[in-house]
């Protein structure tokens, strides 16, 4: 039985890091949050996302954690992230702080842009702060071969952030009496 | 074993949901259900399938709900729709009650048509019904990023509904006797 | 306890099939088998495959079972055919009976051919019988949404077939005394 | 008990290996492995890979085992490898001293070229020991299907070896006492 409860207590992490001169970036999936239903069985409360981390480069590969900047992507954010084609771009523009009273103090957009000649993109973040009187950038070139780790990595999460590798598990019935 | 009745009695529940001017349209798969054998083993009785559900618009961000009309997409039209190129349309005609004495009533058909420039499809509904003299028009423009998660998402689905998830998950072999 | 028993011994299946005039098709996966090796972990000692089966139909609608024709896809053969373009063919031999003192008494090959107009393939047996100087050929013709479901099934069963899956399933660190 | 021990203990090993005139190309995955986190959770520690392994040709089918060679693909050279075009090529170097004092004694390069005409790939490892002064390079031709396996393998691997199955797998929260 400890076995049991070290597994279900057991959070998992892991990302795909890519370092660069000026930064790096950082991709990690989230889990999506179901909520129980009165018939017993559970309905998704809450999508999960792939969280973006950026953290700027402060001397020959030393990176300053202190100065991250997140961009979370939903399932739509992925979808298009892993239908690029290899001359397109795509942007996000979020607001960390939407439909509350701080909304619009602070903005955030992330721009994903060839490189040219099907050799990778470029990765960019931008974070306008209306309070602070900032605006932040950072900016990551992903070569053609790490665009294709992030998408088929991507792929293979969306499914898992939407729940429906949860839905479409197959779940044995219970027996009438499983005491043992 | 308290945990594991939980789990087994739990069901879960996740769509994929767009909502736009006219319309809303939501996307969830259906598990396929299996029978048992004589030998102990169980073989595939009813196919899954990938349920789509419209609602129309009554109100700015406001949909009925009751006003819902469902199409449910065999393991072939998710073929179909899957692969889907960019310039290409396809469109499935159901009648709810094939072989019955009401066959012919009610006529359902869902076409996908591309909006042009590669930019999204248009999905759309209409349910004609003979009795009533009633037919209902439904349209969700879709955009090639939520293309995109559904193409991933039924790709994904298609073996689960197809049941071979099940036939090729590997099953320890039993202890001669599992008593505890 | 009698839950887990009943999933251990419980083998399941599940195919794919399409029913066309002249002929069905009928495709199903099949698990490799791994041998114990003395360290405790184990070893794939043969690789699965995909079965496909040919009925020939006996009047509308109406096939004969006992008239079935099998022929099993290797993972490279899987591989050609997940890969095959819309234009391209394929072929594969075998003999049921090689490296046995019967080689060469049963001939089969499968072969996969474009319908034309990107529209689907032709799927045709032919099994030679040099004993009873036999051919019997069967041919169902695949539309595109049908290759689309086949080409998905078995690219989701290829890695399951070649073991894969198994070596990259997690298997929690067993703890020191497991007894309840 | 006995059989979940069983399960635990019982690593796995498959692998794709194509025999051809010269060589043989063996592949197979590597798992992972976790570190455990003060929290009760878990961080990937160490990303697995997937191995290449060539062997020589001593003969008609016989090959020398003890000749072989490995290269170990990171996470990006996999996603090199399974984004390749039918044109395209790609060049890996590796040295395995890497940051130690035997740096520079042994180099290690991968490079798959295409064989033309849309026809498959040449796969080459070359080994150049400066302190033996011996060069040693092997050379396994592949074909279009063999290649489309090792790509449907290598992306189903990928987010396997980055952990990423382990982060999206939905683990049931542990009762407060799961004692049985």
């Amino acid at each position: 039985a400890a076995n049991r409860d070290e597994k279900s207590s057991g959070k998992k992490f892991a990302s795909y890091t890519v370092f660069k001169g000026k930064a790096a970036l950082s991709i990690h999936p989230i889990l999506p949050s179901f909520s129980k239903l009165e018939s017993g069985g559970s309905r998704i409360e809450r999508n999960g996302s792939v969280m973006l981390t950026f953290f700027p480069a402060v001397g020959q590969r030393k990176y300053d954690y202190t100065k991250k900047q997140l961009f979370s992507l939903s399932p739509t954010e992925v979808g298009s992230l892993i239908s690029l084609g290899p001359a397109e771009s795509c942007e996000f523009f979020h607001d960390p702080s939407m439909k509350s009273s701080h909304e619009g103090q602070v903005k955030k957009s992330l721009s994903i842009t060839p490189l040219g000649s099907d050799s990778g993109y470029f990765v960019n973040i931008t974070v306008l702060n209306n309070v602070q009187k900032t605006t932040d950038r950072l900016s990551v070139p992903i070569t053609k071969a790490e665009f294709s780790v992030m998408r088929t990595a991507l792929s293979f999460a969306l499914p898992h952030i939407m729940g429906w590798d949860q839905v479409l598990t197959h779940q044995p019935a219970a027996p009438a009496n499983s005491k043992p």
